[in-house]
């Protein structure tokens, strides 16, 4: 077999990246039937079906291998090429650096991190929102180079670092407490108050409701997929639910929530995994990561 | 043909509300293959595959209006029982409400807006966020019952009124307009100065860009989909941006962050979009997020 073309391979990171043919067309600056032509091409010369034409555009089982040797291949070429011109990386135009984190750590300490990169690397950094029992997947998928994930088993190619674990605690406005707990935090309480949860994904309150009960319950259920919002929920009286500790300090010292359950807490160990690269972007978002996580987690 | 089935259509409803086929039998205490047997039942019957069997499962064309009709109805047979009963709504179990909302909207005015809604109603939130230009697709989906949208033209079988202007300002850390603003808004510079961009979605820089310059620009663009981690990207000088005026007050007052341009700004004007239904609860929500628009918005 001839090798791979590499413009048909940075086409397909473009496609999947942008989610779309126009997408891609827009950011490689041609026009969306060259896109089209290229990613043909390119499923002809492997024989297999690379991209599923969904919204977003995804790559199937085929093309997850492609796709992660293509976001690794404009990453090594970017370096060789800055280092062989002997100068800063940047002078190759920004890289582009995907990267998946748990909607806590985005709200919370990551972005400190991502500015510790020092600047004379030029990134692009792309960040995507998921949960930290989900983040793996988009690692597997080769959509990303690296993720704030729950999960302690590294993808396979991948490099993982333990970051140490954020910390949750339960909290409620006090009209909610004197409505639902008067007594405290009884069973038949916990099992028909409002509780908040992020999204579908989102268990770490079933988590809480385990620990202190020993049971299954099934309260009713708000879903408020935003950190901001989550806590301005609680606050208005709405529900109850888990916030990181350094987000809940604040409403805790000015009365506007009360800690349900004072004793307890609920911790999510947090790793970084990232492809194994020789890439001196990689190296240096990893000792960013590791060195804000140090500060911010336990 | 023979009425269709509201168990069968309250199991695709709850299908696409929770992604997939065990998160239906979990919320509607039935085994999985109870719920595959049901959909298959209401497809044979309509004649039609009803649900794309994706990650997260999707209505398919022919599903969407089975799934409005499913939602509408579970609505509406909750509020005749309670009525029936001579009982406020909550005695029949809370009611799902589920809504789209844009990310800046939902991270500053929606929550005090869902907290106007009586408490008596017992309503579930069921809350997802979108750009203001794609929750219409939602709502035309049936996936949701109302949208804060910045789509004017109403969606097929929906109600369209005004909520004002969200007002954006563009931010940027003092060292960064030092570094490629000295001089001013220069097209030169805009076509070189990193970014910040929420998702794939989001127009509002672009749009600003074409404002100041009259071009289409193509600067390096940094993707931060989290409201909190925007603003903290651009206090850490990683790029400029657009922010809600009234997220953007703080930080221009303690001065982390400069106007770039303080003549200028972009108002984008919401619409808040629900099917037209009789129904007490969505009078109710309606009514609280035009209240709360009033105040917010402009």
């Amino acid at each position: 077999m001839e090798g791979l073309d590499t413009t048909q391979l940075r086409t397909l990171a473009a496609v999947v990246g942008e989610g779309s043919f126009e997408g891609a067309a827009r950011v490689l600056h041609v026009t969306p039937s060259a896109v089209s032509q290229r990613i043909r091409a390119l499923e002809e010369v492997v024989g297999q079906v690379l991209v599923r034409r969904s919204r977003p555009c995804q790559a199937t089982d085929a093309g997850q291998p492609l796709l992660r040797l293509a976001v690794q291949l404009t990453l090594l070429e970017r370096e060789a090429v800055a280092e062989a011109r002997g100068v800063v990386d940047g002078a190759a135009g920004p890289t582009r650096v995907p990267v998946v984190v748990n909607a806590d750590s985005l709200a919370t300490w990551f972005v400190p991190a991502l500015a510790r990169v020092p600047a004379d690397l030029a990134v692009c950094f792309d960040v995507r929102q998921d949960d930290q029992d989900h983040t793996a997947e988009l690692l597997r998928d080769g959509a990303v180079l690296a993720a704030v994930t729950a999960q302690r088993e590294p993808v396979q190619g991948c490099r993982v670092r333990p970051l140490g674990a954020m910390r949750y605690r339960a909290l409620a406005a006090p009209a909610l407490v004197a409505r639902w707990f008067p007594d405290g935090l009884a069973v038949e309480a916990l099992a028909r108050a409002p509780v908040l949860v992020f999204d579908r994904k989102d268990r770490v309150q079933h988590r809480f409701l385990r620990a202190v009960t020993g049971r299954e319950l099934d309260p009713p259920v708000h879903h408020v997929p935003s950190v901001p919002a989550f806590s301005e929920a609680i606050r208005c009286g709405l529900a109850w639910g888990l916030v990181p500790e350094r987000l809940a300090e604040p409403d805790l010292a000015d009365g506007s929530c009360l800690d349900l359950d004072p004793g307890r807490h609920v911790d999510v160990p947090l790793y970084w995994q990232h492809w194994r690269l020789e890439s001196r972007l990689l190296d240096a978002l990893t000792d960013a990561v590791r060195a804000e996580a140090a500060v911010a987690l336990r």
